[in-house]
């Protein structure tokens, strides 16, 4: 075990309280604590990048979810990338760069488990596994093709589609010989989705002629919705859904700012279900993770061909990291939103 | 062309007005029309006995549906058996017994398409091929088994349990090694539920305790939920749905009196479909009719083995038929609800 730089103490965000809607800035605090060695099996990590998703917004309910939640007091939830700088365990090197759930902190502590993977440096950039060759190119490709079973010539809408994993989605569905119409939230976004993730067509949700707009943008129906928020807007869609429809159930923005979701309430969807024989599927991406190598890959080489883009929206240091989340929630991003707590690129 | 007993009126079942909620026996008149003789092509069914089920309430809504709706005026949908009097048809020879979407009346002129097939009267009474053998039986295999993916072990939970279709899916679910679990409209039907149709347990909708008795009778939780009815009691069984649970959505018995179905308001159901990756899908029958043959085949040999039954409620004559289904709509049949029109077995 060779030490590089072990530090005696380093930054992390700790939640204070627990939000009462959407959560705000206020409701984490950035404090100093003492990073301790590693011991055998265990690897610490300089952590260079965060991401930001919109996850976690979950993890600060106390409804139930598919992942614990966080407690007041500890470290708030974030993948992140990084370097390895001490290590207590011969599956990881120092100098390695590692993708795994660190928490949004400077240096983790973390076990040698299936969780903490390392990067091939050879794909691109590091941080670029946290987002289009990570879990946002991920679930976009997950979503499309295991769940949604995308096919050449099919209608695909996305909501939040000017997002991380909305913005790949697009692309990605073109790609495989799909129309992509997205749902977006400012006129802003809608020029972005048309002009850099493949979208033919997008449509602003504040637009006072949604429901007509979304009509006229997908003339032929829909017949997989990719659906990353949730909420009334999913009325409208259901409409339109053609017979024999997917709907992938893979994010819940719209309920974020709900202690739960019991709190979101609508017209039951039995009756288009089971008239238009639709299948409504949830999926949580790290169920696919054996899956993960390949689509890396496969992401990595459209990006070489320049066939995949995904803007980031950087915001600067550990301590503006509960405010990145604010704006993701409030759909304030462009792309893949991130965090620079280190100087790597 | 050979005229065995040619008729020269016959009587039929029309709607009269569309219904207000629930319908109503009133709803329909009893009229005689002329019955004219079969053009090429065309054969002459003397229908012996008709099929009453949960479907018949959409057809006669305004609002969207797989299948065109009844007018007023019109002879009210149904599928019957019977026999062929009449054929300009080689496909069909006068004697025949057939299946097919004849319509409330005593006497059907049809096109020899493919909705009208012919029994194989080897394998039981013809009627059984309106219960067990034919719509019910199909609907519950396929529901389970095609749809659901049931595998052994798992926990069923069927609604309408002792209807036509839940009394044969209880018993398949039984046979396909899983543990069957039915909700039901009445004490009375949770004793057949158990004693007849396979139901490890079931519960009464009307239970004041009906909460706590569904976590006791699914211990394990719920892994498929044969869905017959939707309505509120949804909201109940999502909690305990298992992770990669399937509801499949079959019937929609609990909206038959509401206009539009958008008036069943209640909770979105999208994060318990993300948390726990559910699949809902719905399915109309007819969309696996080319495995149709291989279903009966399965049934008839499991009836002849002693391990399936499916009692039949029966109405008599043709003027009984609107209140037979007003009866279904309310719950108020044990098993299969037929309304018996000649004279056969």
């Amino acid at each position: 075990m060779k030490a590089e730089r072990f530090p005696v103490s380093g930054r992390r965000i700790i939640l204070r309280a627990k939000p009462n809607g959407l959560p705000k800035a206020e409701d984490f605090a950035c404090e100093t604590a003492a990073v301790s060695e590693p011991g055998t099996g265990q690897i610490l990590v300089r952590v260079d990048w965060l991401s930001i998703d919109g996850f976690m917004a979950g993890r600060l309910k106390d409804q139930a979810n598919y992942a614990p939640g966080v407690g007041i007091g500890q470290t708030m939830q974030a993948f992140g990338v990084g370097r390895v700088v001490l290590s207590g365990t011969e599956h990881f090197t120092v100098g390695d760069y590692v993708y795994g759930p660190f928490g949004m902190c400077e240096w983790a502590l973390m076990e040698a488990s299936p969780e903490v993977k390392k990067l091939d440096p050879s794909l691109g950039p590091p941080r670029l596994h946290l987002g289009m060759l990570g879990i946002s190119g991920w679930t976009a490709y997950v979503g499309l093709f295991n769940v949604g079973v995308v096919r050449p010539g099919e209608t695909v809408l996305v909501s939040a589609a000017a997002g991380g994993v909305g913005a790949v989605a697009g692309q990605l569905a073109q790609i495989g010989g799909a129309r992509a119409v997205g749902i977006v939230g400012s006129e802003e976004k809608v020029a972005l989705a048309t002009s850099k993730f493949g979208y033919a067509a997008a449509i602003s949700r504040h637009d006072s002629d949604f429901s007509n707009r979304l009509s006229a943008a997908c003339p032929n129906g829909i017949d997989v919705y990719f659906d990353n928020t949730g909420g009334a807007i999913y009325d409208n869609i259901l409409d339109r859904m053609n017979i024999h429809g997917r709907i992938v159930v893979c994010g819940r923005m719209a309920n974020a700012a709900l202690a739960d979701s019991r709190q979101d309430i609508g017209p039951r969807d039995h009756n288009d279900i089971l008239v238009k024989r639709l299948r409504k599927q949830g999926f949580i991406v790290t169920d696919y993770s054996s899956d993960f190598d390949r689509i890396t890959r496969t992401l990595a080489a459209l990006r070489a061909e320049g066939r995949l883009v995904l803007p980031e929206d950087i915001a600067e240091g550990l301590p503006n990291a509960p405010g990145a989340l604010v704006r993701l929630l409030r759909g304030e991003n462009l792309g893949k939103q991130l965090v620079r707590i280190g100087t790597e690129t």
